[in-house]
């Protein structure tokens, strides 16, 4: 097997950015989810206090959304993508808490990265927030979960 | 319990950059670990090829040294560190791929979030540069793994 | 009256992207307008000098104009927009510099914030520029003048 | 008078960096306060809903935070300042929304710019969040209230 | 002859940024090359070693990859464009290592000043590489060397 | 001879940001120089209109003390570094400009690569300027001319 087959690769071995300027612009849809692992008294903080919630979740819900936008700035051979669209959805659970992002483009490649961007700095930005709680935090299970759009057709994790 | 006791908000709820200005420069040293899961396909794309690994991995590495650099940009509440020294280690396993992280500064506060932030941002590159072959890569397992300097104490994940 | 009229809020009160995706691309071009008060001071040494205006001004044009194609970076929520042009305008007047900002897009929404934004960072590297004479500069007026293009028709406000 | 009252152009009306290389590092604080002012309309939408408030204030806040850190990204000549602490508030009233920041650094020069980067990039941003109501919302008022530490004294607006 | 030659200046002299939104979207293609002279001794660390050229190589020219799509953040005047496809190489020669990039997109306006970012910042990323082995790299012969796309027609150096 | 030779290269190739936490913080200075070679005709443009220069060297003043500031963003393993004072310097000659820049800071390591980060991004913002008149400026000679501070001692070209 050939180095080639990663595309971000060139047959030497070195990397590159593939070309998609002659790509269809077409509207595609990514979502991905992930898990921040985080201790019960880190749970109760998150829960309780005079302001349910306060701004924790609010900061790495923004996190996310602006990471979403940043992605072809952390990801060295990511393409520059207009982002039309992101939401970020954090669910506290007993045990953690549950991150999904959904981001939309009308543009010529896929935006799974920053769906998988989105939901990696969302979970930063939120074992931040409750640090002084809980100086273990765990980010898990990040995954692109769907897709729809583009050339290699739609996919959804639970249909499969 | 009050959300004061996460001590990035205020009594209200509200979020703030907590003050450092009187805290101590002393050298602190963080290190954090964390797997991507890949197909047996990305891994043997990651092994083999005339250039062995190619720029692969070396993409990853640089991604998350800069990403360290990056994390007040990206953690809203994070303080801007004098980062001092990172170095990244990505091992190829059967099942995906070990990343580890260390980071150094003399400066005010820890430096635990530019670990973290540093395993993630490789994780995301790597996932990046295998997607044409894995397009189900998975971020798992990121966590601090020890610490040193500061106030709190040492601190090692493989001690407890 | 429910939250979910502020576009930016779900009904949940949670903050996301408003997905623009489907939205035409038009022409489009935003007018912002506001004032630094200054010291007769500061409006002296903006006026005088060896070289008339020096750098002074040329500062805060050019920071004005970055800060338009910043703006998806410093506004959370604001989409990114290919900004096709921008032009501001200082004028020195007795009491201050009036600052006005055109952008003109062909995107799929509005450019009303890059106006916005164009002006208040020429505000700050102009109050920047003239704080050794003056540390009381202040920031006023400033405001969306006119805009055309997009959905909701064109405005000016001297038609008002 | 010559250009060279402003500190950050050279005798030719070119501009400079200033050195503050040989400056000592002491403890400083500045504040900035200004207005966004707002129809009762959008005054109204953030004061009710379902979730009061919900995230509207808090991604300017957020923003306000962020752009702090950035100043030196947005204001040409400022240096690059470690900031160890940063609150802001917004208070909702009849007629719009007052901000205030507070902003503080253990380093070698003023932090009065990151304070007023702060309240008017918070200000941009609530501006963004309530368009959907209030496509007129103005910025005013922005200026530093008190500032302490440094060479220069302290001073405050409200003992003038 | 006028400043308004230099369209980046208005009659007065101030800059702007044109007008490119009535432009066609087209694909551009555009080359540039420089070099980097170093000395005998920093040729011979790239060439040799036990991984021969390790990630020296490597980080010039992710470096490259990534200012490519900085280029607006860094040219004041330059447009945000979407650079779809860019690669970098880098061959070490007995004086010195020659660097090429390509750069292409289908966008509305030329793309030449990514290639020459890309060559200048790959060849300071090499630089800050052998600078331990080699303090006086220089950095020399940076142009344009092929465009093609856009109004004002194709064009080679070699051909000339 | 090995890789290690390279400092920015572990022994097994990969590359690292090398620990100067324990490095004495001194005042650094450092200076560096470089030329765009111009076409006659993008020289009188320069040299007249009605504003003589107008912003054009402006501009290219202002990329370059920006990205002296940036420097760490751009260059992936550069540290993180406090720029204390930058001021550029662009003479208009026969056949082109001569672009110097001088670095100061107080900190623990060099400050070289700024110096050269800030010439060669003047250099692109000056041929960004004149491109409209001279589509082939030619970037040349950028090196390191003077160096003091630090463990390695005082340097100056024209004294070798």
């Amino acid at each position: 097997m050939e180095g080639s087959e990663l595309t971000h690769l060139r047959s030497d071995g070195t990397a590159h950015m593939v070309d998609v300027s002659a790509k269809a612009v077409t509207a595609r849809v990514a979502e991905a989810r992930g898990r921040v692992l985080l201790s019960a008294k880190a749970i109760e903080a998150l829960r309780s206090g005079k302001v349910p919630k306060g701004d924790a979740l609010a900061v790495a819900r923004i996190a996310g959304i602006q990471a979403a936008k940043r992605t072809p700035d952390l990801v060295p051979l990511a393409h520059p993508v207009a982002v039309h669209a992101v939401s970020v959805d954090l669910t506290v659970q007993d045990d953690g808490v549950d991150i999904s992002a959904e981001v939309r483009t009308a543009d010529r490649t896929g935006i799974e990265m920053e769906a998988l961007t989105c939901v990696t700095v969302a979970a930063l930005a939120l074992i931040d927030m409750v640090k002084a709680v809980d100086k273990h935090g765990r980010i898990t299970d990040v995954r692109v979960t769907a897709k729809s759009g583009g050339r290699s057709g739609d996919w959804r994790e639970d249909e499969q």
